[in-house]
């Protein structure tokens, strides 16, 4: 396994790399959810790069950039033992030269939901993703669903700039109680963890409402919001039930619709999907 | 060569190409100007691809995207006898399908001379030369000196997004009285024509101010408009003496800053610059 911490050692590798490459970018601090991702990349592809990168410019200002959780050491074993290629791990200042000021905007789907919740979050998310394209060149690069949203603006950004690669999206790997893996659920403390479950049983039940008949977007939102306010320390944030292309808000809800939520618990803020059908 | 019209078609075509591919973006209607590119393009590469595309994000509302010259069958005659490989030819629809909405900006740069005059112009050719590099894939690209700050604005993109190609700046090409070549010289009538080389004396004037020792950016600024006035067909729009890489307006004339100017002529408007030293 290379690692390797410069774009100008990304650049020359690269052409060595037999095709197709399969990329899989995180913020490190690995769980289950990446290491899904890694495998489905390693099973599809003869070459397998891993980017870690805690990206700064997806952070608003009072968000936890500085207290992300990293582990680095513990992320090269993992990414060691699923037979990772390359691990590519730049610094920020490799990332973003002082002068930087180019970006990717992805209109509309990018100010819904999270985007509102966090101004600014899917321009940085959009501008890295598109860098560490341009450097490690994948034929196809893997994403989880938990981040539901993120994957649709990313499959958005690649097919209208032209992005010549393939995003394959990898459903959500989730706790024994159902939470769904995120690095952020070590912030969470004992009580919290508990009452967390609550987010996939919220999303259960619009299906098992959805699938009994009930189709009305407001009477499905109503019983989500009620179960999850039997947790006393949950905070809805949003609930949403959504056109799963356009993320636009439904009355009716229709097959494939996202039902998405973020939910804090204290200064933990957690988000989960399901598409109901 | 090969005339391509769909982005499907290039990517077919793209991995056959003989590395290095030099690509040389247009808006058609060719001149002098755009067959030194080419020319240069040939010389270095083994696979010169050209596109034709007037491209309509870069136009304001108010703008000559309806009325900009088009002539694809001379401009196939002209690319065809420069040897040119691959002409890439697509739609409006093609390139932006009706729920496109993914952007590139480039920051501060965009935002000065042309990009404050036409608000907007900078995030269209940012987009679309974005789009057009990932289709294309090319190992350089060509780009006239006579556009500076989109020049300017590309490279900066480049070195932002970490796109892996090269970008060549070439001289501009003249008339014989000195007027860049551009193919909205066609709209000048025969007055408007005759007094449009004074873009270029006033350019001039800027470099032999320099050179004799006037270092004051009013001084060499208030001699210029003097002189393009004289022309009473001239209406100034901008005159600029700024930071060759920043595109700050200077106070003191300094080594390679970009004398630039924007003048119509009737609906006209016409650009030029020099970089003094």
């Amino acid at each position: 396994m290379k690692i390797i911490k410069t774009i100008a050692e990304f650049r020359k590798l690269r052409p060595k790399l037999t095709a197709p490459v399969g990329f899989v970018p995180t913020m490190g601090y690995l769980h289950e959810g990446h290491l899904v991702l890694v495998r489905r990349a390693r099973a599809e592809n003869p070459s397998v790069a891993v980017s870690i990168f805690v990206n700064p410019t997806q952070f608003g200002p009072k968000e936890d950039f500085a207290h992300y959780p990293r582990d680095p050491q513990r992320d090269l074993a993992l990414l060691e033992k699923e037979g990772t290629d390359i691990v590519f791990m730049p610094s920020a200042e490799e990332i973003y030269p002082p002068d930087f000021n180019s970006w990717v905007e992805v209109g509309k789907l990018a100010g819904k939901l999270e985007g509102a919740a966090r101004p600014g979050h899917f321009r940085g998310v959009a501008t890295v993703v598109a860098k560490l394209f341009n450097i490690v060149q994948p034929d196809r690069a893997y994403f989880g669903q938990k981040d539901a949203q993120q994957l649709l603006v990313i499959k958005k950004m690649t097919a209208d700039l032209d992005m010549n690669l393939e995003i394959v999206a990898v459903p959500t790997v989730r706790e024994p109680d159902g939470l769904a893996m995120s690095s952020r659920n070590t912030y969470l403390n004992a009580g919290e963890r508990k009452q967390a479950a609550v987010l996939y049983q919220a999303l259960n039940l619009a299906q098992k409402l959805y699938s009994g008949g009930e189709k009305d977007a407001k009477a499905i939102l109503k019983q989500m919001t009620a179960l999850i306010q039997q947790q006393p320390l949950a905070d809805i944030e949003y609930i949403s039930i959504a056109d799963a292309d356009t993320l636009d808000e439904l009355d009716r809800v229709k097959p494939s619709a996202l039902v998405s939520l973020a939910v804090r618990f204290g200064n933990t803020r957690l988000i989960d999907n399901v598409a109901v059908g």
